[in-house]
């Protein structure tokens, strides 16, 4: 059990460190201080920043559909369940004004390094257009879905990055407000719930 | 005169390695290979990293302040200009599949480095959002040009995130095509030449 929650500690922190100061920039002793474990026990769970890279994006993924279920049952309609998605650039704010958005930055930060990881932490946008794609066809627009999900995304990204750069928070509040606008444009007629 | 060219060349292959594969990445050897130059000849021109990041975002501003000029004499309106500042996704639609936008990009490596050049950094941001403010006043926009300028350089920075992870040049012309009908329809009137 100890064994186990060690491995965790270390996915943990890493997600954490990968986010704040970049996959390139932190090192396993970064990784392993911040645990507070030797190097022995830290290369008895990973061999490689990799392994760990690799880990880190399996967390993330499942910590994302977690949250995708929870909107799932919160939300009463499709597009109750899209503002939720939305949303996420209110309740994160903080973190996205000083780190950026930890999906786009790594999939950012891994194109750059062309690092044979970029496929699998594309898997979390993969992740975010398929359910948005699904609300999107449940709200009565299959013909377009996948373009509106990427749309979404695409405002989504582009409003962390300009708050990364600004660190506004009344222009991330404008745009989340634009984009609840457009939604609600986006289905005239009274939603199917 | 070698020495004055010397120099730019070692900030021209930095600028372009700083791209490709990021600031943190990109090592003074790198850069001394991509040039051709012994390491005492790179020192006689550049003693840290931090002093070329400045040379490379200076040698940014004054290419886009060219690009912006060149805009204001080919544009015969604010919104022909404004089109080819939507334009550039796809004019440049090949390195951002690969690499991201250059600025987005730069400016979000450097937060997560929590890099005292973050801010010189934004300065390429900010002239783009200057500009594009102008613009929207000239359209007769004066009361939101700025937050019309903010919308559409964080429409674009979205729109690279998603072509950088998908490399989906469809994806990229349909939403360009989509930022034109916004455009069009921020000026319902005829706009003044």
């Amino acid at each position: 059990m100890t064994t186990r929650s060690t491995r965790e500690d270390i996915v943990r922190a890493a997600d954490d460190l990968f986010y704040r100061q970049g996959y390139e920039h932190t090192s396993f002793a970064d990784i392993a201080e911040a645990v507070g474990i030797s190097r022995g026990n830290f290369y008895y769970h990973f061999r490689t920043k990799d392994e760990i890279l690799d880990a880190v994006i399996e967390a993330r993924l499942a910590e994302r559909r977690l949250l995708m279920e929870r909107w799932e049952i919160e939300g009463k309609d499709p597009q109750d369940r899209i503002r939720s998605f939305i949303f996420i650039l209110i309740a994160n704010c903080d973190k996205i004004m000083r780190y950026g958005c930890p999906i786009g930055t790594l999939s950012g930060e891994l194109a750059k390094l062309n690092h044979s990881s970029q496929g699998e932490a594309n898997r979390l946008f993969t992740l975010f257009r398929t359910w948005l794609a699904r609300q999107f066809a449940l709200l009565g627009r299959e013909a377009d879905a996948d373009a509106l999900a990427m749309h979404l995304l695409a405002r989504s990204q582009g409003v962390a990055t300009l708050a990364n750069a600004f660190r506004d928070e009344a222009f991330v509040r404008a745009e989340v407000q634009a984009m609840v606008d457009w939604l609600t444009a986006q289905a005239p007629e009274t939603a199917p719930s």
